[in-house]
């Protein structure tokens, strides 16, 4: 392969079906959100499993208030009252009432449910109501909220808090999903130090792990950091070949010097039949990213920069870790996104794809997106930013004024 | 107060200042992604500490390469190479140049960078180079990240990947976080029963409970499950006073009937000195909603139907565990919501605040927002929806074709 040629952002994404689908597991309900599911789920039984009243008030017959009002009431006589969370037995015969809950279960015979508040009690178990119901009326029907037999969740789906209400109302317990991608995190480079290290002059602490590391959590994967590794291709083989050993992903992070990215060249080649699918990427900032396959597990060297890296993280590991988690889901990307005017031409490099970085501003009923300058070495712009907007391959830039998509940090 | 007397959101919002931020906590870097910054944070040192390359190349003093050109080179004498991660002691005299890689410290007498593919090194130590380079050129000067002494992230800011990146840039190793919020979710009803157990004709499954956690994970609280309670006042009082022992915040789900609501007034009025702040708010879905304050601590009655039990969530207690978290960013509207235009006529009541599920459609370059329809006792509608659309209080409606404003679901 040429090393030289970069490659475009939708052929490397063409590279993510080469990875496959972690194996699955099985997690509480309690611990399902946010969890991938791994299969489909297809409803057992109905929710409700009976009809019940959405009211307090009185399962009657609705044909028996048909003409009721203010000043013509039906007169109804109440033969008991249904308890809460058991089941009806006692039937319905027409003319009659019986006094019943939100949740309650309607009475064979019985139809609709009329409101408290339209009804009055009189002596001798009389019931006059005040209003008319149509059949069904207040009243929740067996299967209504789900049918049994009918596909309820498909797999793939992100578990958000109504999809776990839905299992649980299903009377699912526990739940098979995706396990989650286990991600190491290499730092590399002989001038990084951990953050607890006092600062000699030259060296530099490491930030991008840790900010790797959130955003690896922040897209449904479990970050363990490895340490920091020497520019010694023997140290970063055995850090490597230690992270295949159980680690699903793995992030070498540090260096973007020439030395330091020949380096994980090298130590990528020494595993047996590992391919290097990518050797720089037409994106910026973020151009020296390499991606490989070592046996069926996905490696990236990520740039240096920190802005660099974390646009990567978002571009190009997201939809990896997506395919490992075995999501479906399309991520909707007006989920994440807004529209805004851009408060200030920018330039771009045909032949690229830049991702400017943004603060997101409300002025006077208008979202105006204010680029943030500097460079990608800088990681105060970031923190300062919103989120960034694409300017695409073969743009010159985008001009002040010009409506242009943020897509959101997370 | 008068119990009957429904308050509108805004008044509801209004009570939310008479709870406290809870006390803080100091967790590792490594954990502290997502979690609230209790105290502003100050930077100690600059970062970086000392000027360094952004680039593989030369350091030099700018003006050595002035005029320099691809057919009128400059030449300097290369006197050394900057080690990585060491400090750059060998001062750089005129018309010479040292070595230096990407992150590399600049040496003393050094202002800028040439670039390695803008170079040649010829014998005897000599450099040609072919382009000149400014002052500062493919250099991070000392400080330019982030000025010592500047504040670099406020109090309450909840910390996103950069935000936790530039703390360890700093060397922050632990960090002082508002205490998640513990939030107890109390079920009640004498129809409810655990999903796990088996379902008898007139009895209901606690779905609420769950999807009611997965919220408060979402919003960044602690949940617990603390079981089903039936509509006994004595069983009711002893799980909110033993939840009053560890809990933060309160959260009875369970019945709507008017006897649920009953009981649970009398729970709270039985804990000296509590005060009902709200019973009944102008929403809908979601009326019949109860909140009180007993001692520092605020308590939710939750309406049964889990749609509205949702709904009230969102707009009412999320602001509550704002409250409780220190949160101080504005939670941006405009990064949860997205412009659509409705699909159909939607009616609504004046006089209250209505919530409309909708569903979010890409349909030939238009957002469409479709209401899904349903009872609000029907939880699969809430699993259809992506988001909702607020209806103020006074309106009678939206029309079809509207632009509206949808707010995401998490």
């Amino acid at each position: 392969m040429d090393f030289f040629r970069l490659q475009k952002i939708s052929e490397v994404l063409g590279y993510v079906k080469k990875f496959h689908p972690l194996g699955t597991e099985s997690v509480p309900l309690a611990a399902a959100w946010n969890r991938v599911l791994a299969a489909e789920v297809i409803a057992a039984a109905d929710v409700p499993e009976f009809s019940r009243s959405t009211m307090d008030g009185y399962a009657v017959r609705a044909q028996d208030t048909f003409g009721a009002g203010p000043g013509n009431p039906a007169w109804l006589t109440i033969i008991g009252e249904v308890g809460m969370g058991e089941e009806a037995r006692l039937p319905l015969a027409p003319g009659q009432a019986q006094r019943i809950a939100t949740g309650g279960m309607l009475p064979p015979g019985a139809d609709a449910v009329v409101m408290l508040e339209y009804t009055q009690e009189l002596a001798d178990q009389t019931l006059e109501v005040y209003r008319s119901v149509a059949p069904l009326e207040n009243v929740v029907q067996q299967g209504e909220d789900v049918a049994a037999g009918s596909a309820v969740l498909p797999a793939g789906l992100r578990l958000r808090p109504q999809d776990v209400g839905l299992l649980a109302a299903l009377g699912v317990t526990s739940v098979q999903v995706r396990r989650q991608p286990r991600v190491a995190i290499i730092a590399t480079g002989d001038e990084i130090v951990p953050p607890e290290a006092p600062l000699q002059h030259g060296q530099m602490r490491d930030a991008n792990s840790y900010a790797l590391a959130a955003q690896v959590a922040a897209q449904g994967g479990e970050p363990l950091l490895l340490g920091i590794v020497p520019d010694r291709l023997e140290a970063l083989v055995a850090s490597v070949e230690r992270a295949l050993e159980t680690m699903d992903l793995i992030l070498l992070s540090g260096g973007s010097s020439v030395g330091t990215r020949d380096l994980t060249i090298a130590a990528i080649q020494s595993f047996p039949g590992a391919e290097i699918l990518v050797h720089g990427v037409a994106i910026s900032p973020g151009k020296p990213t390499i991606l490989a396959r070592i046996g069926a597990k996905p490696l990236f060297g990520l740039p240096g920069h920190p802005v660099s890296a974390m646009v990567v993280m978002e571009v190009l590991v997201r939809p990896v870790l997506r395919r490992l988690l075995g999501q479906t889901d399309s991520t909707p990307t007006w989920g994440r996104t807004v529209t805004a005017s851009l408060s200030r031409n920018v330039a771009s490099t045909p032949g690229r794809e830049d991702f400017i970085r943004v603060r997101v501003r409300q002025d006077g009923g208008i979202l105006r997106a204010e680029p943030v300058l500097g460079k990608s070495g800088l990681i105060s712009t970031m923190v300062k930013a919103d989120g960034w907007v694409r300017i695409p391959l073969n743009a010159e830039g985008l001009e002040q004024g010009e409506r242009v998509e943020v897509l959101l940090f997370d």
